[in-house]
């Protein structure tokens, strides 16, 4: 990784900025509780991972898509045996998620400050638009970013017109994130820099091997925090 | 309206390029049929149209809040008697509704042709993110847009942003579309200009008084071709 050459930082949002993926784990809890009648909590959740995979074409990321699958997951295990209530329950989960006060890394903050002067840092999502876009605004982050772009995936293609969006060379720009499949692979191939931030919980859907991962531009890291002495800051 | 000053024109996309609001009135009268047991179609289409109203703030736009309007509608309207074959068919009505085919209006092309020449043209729209994209790559009209902005909401506020981020001055800027809250009256706001072009099918929501609209820099045609006459081309 030349470190000198880097303008551009890029950060991934849910669970790089703040917490996500564990709302989405409790809301799942909470769905199987509702359906523990039918089936155990491991199959449950087997069957709503299937189903959410094959909606991920139709539907993409984020919530209401994940509310989508809830409700057809529902329909499947139960046979013709789910009620009004256990419907009404799982909308009614599903907003509460969407509600939830938005919970920012306790670093996230000082790291950015550091950064925004250094760099130009922008954030690179995906999932629901309306959410991102609320969950940005709620944070009082949105000042040190020069730009928001919310992906419908974050593959290698959606990343290399995203550069040329930003008028850049792949070795001039540094991508952070949680996941390997959605922040580091795609970045890597197109020749730019990633720093893996892992997340104690990852949905099963952006779990790649690990030795997949290219040597050259990617540095593994236990917290935001270390991305500041990585950078020399 | 300044024709002179004009560099950038931004088209809305849903029935402005092409259809879509006939394919929510379509899905609509297919759940009507469903649940013609517990209330008339005018009932349950103001019933849903409340609860879409109120799933705005929440869920956005497109077609999965619209199909988790239609599960919540159904709930309400059912009592207790809604059945598992009848959400399975909400669902399947959902998903069919977004695999449709776009259909583009016959002079789309022709007039973007024209003028893509001549304007830096641009696209934004609201709705499902991936929807958007997905309908806009089918199409075979990216090649016509130097951008796509896909905005949670079309207010003054995300307008703004949009010409900001286009870095020029409202004057410069021309935005056509069907729907006189969404395209034409934030627009006019900030001191640019528009085109509406009314298409006979629109959702009541985006319905607003007509003589709201302010006579100054704001023209109303019959179709996308007459923009040409417009324009002078």
């Amino acid at each position: 990784m030349d470190l000198t050459k880097i303008r551009v930082i890029g950060f991934d949002a849910d669970d790089t900025l703040w917490i996500n993926e564990p709302y989405y784990r409790e809301t799942e809890k909470k769905f199987c509780e509702l359906f523990c009648d039918f089936a155990s909590e491991n199959l449950i959740n087997n069957k709503l991972l299937e189903i959410e995979i094959q909606n991920i074409e139709l539907y993409g990321f984020g919530t209401k898509a994940f509310m989508l699958s809830l409700i057809e997951t529902a329909l499947e295990i139960t046979g013709n045996k789910i009620t009004q209530k256990q419907i009404g329950e799982i909308i009614r989960l599903g907003k509460e998620q969407i509600q939830r006060k938005n919970e920012i890394f306790p670093d996230t903050e000082t790291v950015l400050k550091e950064l925004s002067g250094k760099y130009r840092l922008i954030v690179a999502t995906k999932g629901d638009l309306l959410d991102q876009e609320r969950k940005l605004k709620n944070s009082g982050l949105l000042k040190y970013f020069h730009h928001i772009e919310i992906m419908s995936n974050k593959n290698t293609e959606n990343y290399n017109q995203l550069l040329q969006h930003l008028d850049i060379q792949p070795v001039e720009f540094l991508m952070i994130g949680n996941s390997i499949k959605s922040d580091i692979l795609p970045v890597l191939e197109l020749g730019a820099n990633a720093i893996h931030i892992p997340f104690h919980t990852t949905w099963v859907y952006e779990d790649v091997v690990e030795d997949k991962i290219p040597d050259s531009n990617y540095i593994m890291v236990g917290s935001i925090r270390e991305v500041l002495k990585i950078l020399n800051i």
